[in-house]
């Protein structure tokens, strides 16, 4: 990283002549005072701005001709380092954390800017002491991707690690992971690593683990104690229930969803309660069915991405549909309204569709609740047309089985037989 | 409507055969023996099934190969006929009610399976006698649709309707609507009727009134109720709360979504509590804040289509922006991840769109929860791309705001302004 990243022109120089880079802490004289740390800027920034985030945790712009005065502040940044090797505590049980980003690894992009992932094992150990005395774990960096960036491909790249560690002597494995498409992710490992013998835990943060509201540390306990104590194996999201500390939720891998854009307690499970919760520190199940229904791992770590999401709505221009058609796409998840509907004007065109052999699959843009489309006649026109009714499955969680499905099976007959097989709660029949 | 109607081939000729046609109530002998009703048949069915709906209110398909007898059932409908004109109660506040199709106003099509609006005033008062008893009630069919065929072009046709009626002497109208996209046409009548001086209140039904569930005559009393006793204006949603009869709630027409596929309580006030309760009878303001800002009656009944809602995923496919681009989009409202991010994959096409003058506006796939742009470098980077972060507007509602926006205002820096500025409690700022 460049001392002045993503700086140029005339806030290049304004920094220059100020003897003032990126990450230092500065007290600015505008029309009022500020203070606060340099962040860097990105492509496609103007040069008449400097960003500064305040202690508060936000970032404001500042315009360089309204600057009457900058300097550097002489509080220095306190990074906490520590050169201690975690100890190993013998017989405790081995946990594998793999990082990806987000804002769970984060700490230093909050001061500094830069993605920078702490989460080595003694950045661990100073940052959340406590799991150091329940679990041995052992840290290792995959990536480091803010989770809106996260593709199919890492996905991939993530089941194929887990995959090494089948037969390994860890009780569980924690993915840390930005919270935006942690639920994604979650459904892929679902189908692409089903029947995997040790429970698979993701977790993530929604406030960065230098404020003080951090849900950071309580998750990754959490998720820690889900793993030795839950007794279970499959796919989960570990975040914090609500608002409060007391209770961290342990959700299944599909049935789970980001309902909020900022609270702590923003993850929730679709249409049931989550499947285990921690509750001061005591691990209580939490609701009695089976949830993986595939006991042999057989992991099938393919992908097929001509997959698109049509959510319907009144003024939807059909001819959307008919370029993914000619666009090659292979599957079509429909979010549709109510019970699994869509307009007539899209009969013509999905009738295409299914001609042309592309799966169809029915969900509910309501999110909750599950499909039903032989109640009324719209639903029962679109079943002749071939759409199949995906039960209650969440949409975003149908656009990610799609997916899956049609990189590991051959025909569009057994797409629709799988699409339909539960696989790991995906959908409840 | 035909007495045979969709039956065509062999299942034609197999009722004929029988001297049995659609509506008839019939006991047909299979692998087990139904009761019910003939339903009438669409386009692309095929000519080897009948349909029957069953007494629970299902219809099942059966194939005629194995039907080894089929009789008219000698119990008839009744149909509840009255020629009885209703007496208007002089002294009693009068409410326009107009009747656009679905569930609320398919009684009829739920015996014979033909979509006959109920709602004539002579109808109404025998189906819900108590609405005679509390307002005098003038009742019209504006048209017959399941709300999954509602477009834009209907909203123009309601909305021109209602605004007759702007120095009427009614206390307020009443919209019987089907459910699934109740919301979008609220939120189009909230901003193209803003100011309007009496309530205009979007009523509908879960399950339809030929079910012993249904919620179709608590919903239409609650609506008369409301508009008679809130002391308000604007445009609301009116709705079981939950899955009690006790509780009517009252939901400001652009904060409100259909949550649930089937539940009877579907419809929720997003972020905050409905805006008015009907508890037992009794109604109650529920949030203390000002709903509707703008008081003078300036109707601007004007959409453009031309505006796309694109939801984010990892594995979207840029040039699907790329396409809406090319196809002359005025529009675009992203659905993205957490607080308003979209990959970095998306940035040149994005970049591409804002130099050609297309409006982008950001919501989140959460629902619930602001967009905040300014926390990380993916909201910045977008910031700068010319990206409008649209506070915490509901996707949906976001998307009909930029049709009506784009369809009465000239330029683009108009539609900004006026995509920000909060018309009907669509956004809190």
């Amino acid at each position: 990283m460049s001392e002045y990243r993503g700086y140029q022109g005339i806030s290049l120089e304004f920094l220059k002549t100020n003897q003032i880079s990126v990450g230092d802490s500065v007290n600015i004289l505008a029309e009022i005072t500020f203070s606060g740390i340099i962040m860097p800027r990105y492509e496609h920034s103007d040069d008449k701005h400097i960003v500064l985030k305040l202690k508060s945790g936000y970032n404001i712009g500042l315009e360089i001709a309204k600057i009457e005065k900058i300097e550097k502040n002489q509080e220095t940044i306190k990074i906490i380092k520590t050169d201690k090797k975690i100890e190993k505590v013998e017989g405790l049980p081995k946990i594998l954390l793999l990082s990806t980003g987000g804002t769970i690894a984060s700490k230093i992009d909050y001061r500094t800017g830069a993605v920078t992932p702490v989460l080595t094992a003694e950045e661990l150990n100073s940052s959340v002491p406590e799991l150091a005395t329940i679990a041995n774990i052992d840290a290792e960096v995959l990536f480091s991707e803010y989770s809106e960036n996260i593709m199919p491909e890492h996905w991939l790249k993530i089941a194929e690690k887990i995959k090494e560690f089948s037969k390994s002597d860890y009780s569980g494995i924690i993915i840390a992971h930005g919270t935006d498409t942690m639920h994604y992710t979650s459904s892929f490992l679902s189908f692409a690593l089903a029947g995997f013998p040790i429970p698979i835990v993701l977790v993530g943060s929604q406030r960065s683990s230098d404020r003080a509201s951090s849900d950071a540390a309580l998750n990754l306990i959490g998720a820690t104690k889900f793993i030795i104590e839950s007794n279970t194996k499959g796919i989960y999201v570990v975040m914090h229930q609500d608002e409060n500390d007391d209770t961290i939720a342990c959700h299944i891998g599909t049935r789970v969803r980001k309902n909020h854009t900022s609270k702590r307690g923003a993850f929730q499970t679709i249409g049931d309660n989550p499947a285990f919760l921690i509750v001061e520190n005591q691990i209580q199940k939490n609701i009695s069915k089976d949830f993986f229904k595939v006991n042999e791992f057989q992991p099938k770590i393919n992908l097929d991405t001509k997959v698109a999401l049509v959510k319907y709505h009144p003024g939807y221009d059909p001819d959307l549909l008919n370029q993914l058609i000619e666009n090659g796409y292979k599957g079509i998840i429909f979010e549709g309204t109510g019970l699994g509907h869509i307009g007539k004007v899209m009969y013509e065109n999905v009738k295409k569709a299914n001609e042309k052999g592309i799966f169809l699959g029915m969900t509910s843009q309501c999110i909750d609740g599950r499909i039903g489309m032989t109640v009324y006649e719209s639903g029962r026109d679109l079943l002749d047309l071939g759409i199949i009714p995906l039960e209650n499955m969440i949409p975003e969680v149908a656009l990610v089985k799609a997916m899956w499905a049609i990189g590991n099976y051959q025909n569009i007959e057994e797409v629709k037989k799988i699409m339909l097989k539960n696989i790991a709660s995906e959908l409840s029949n």
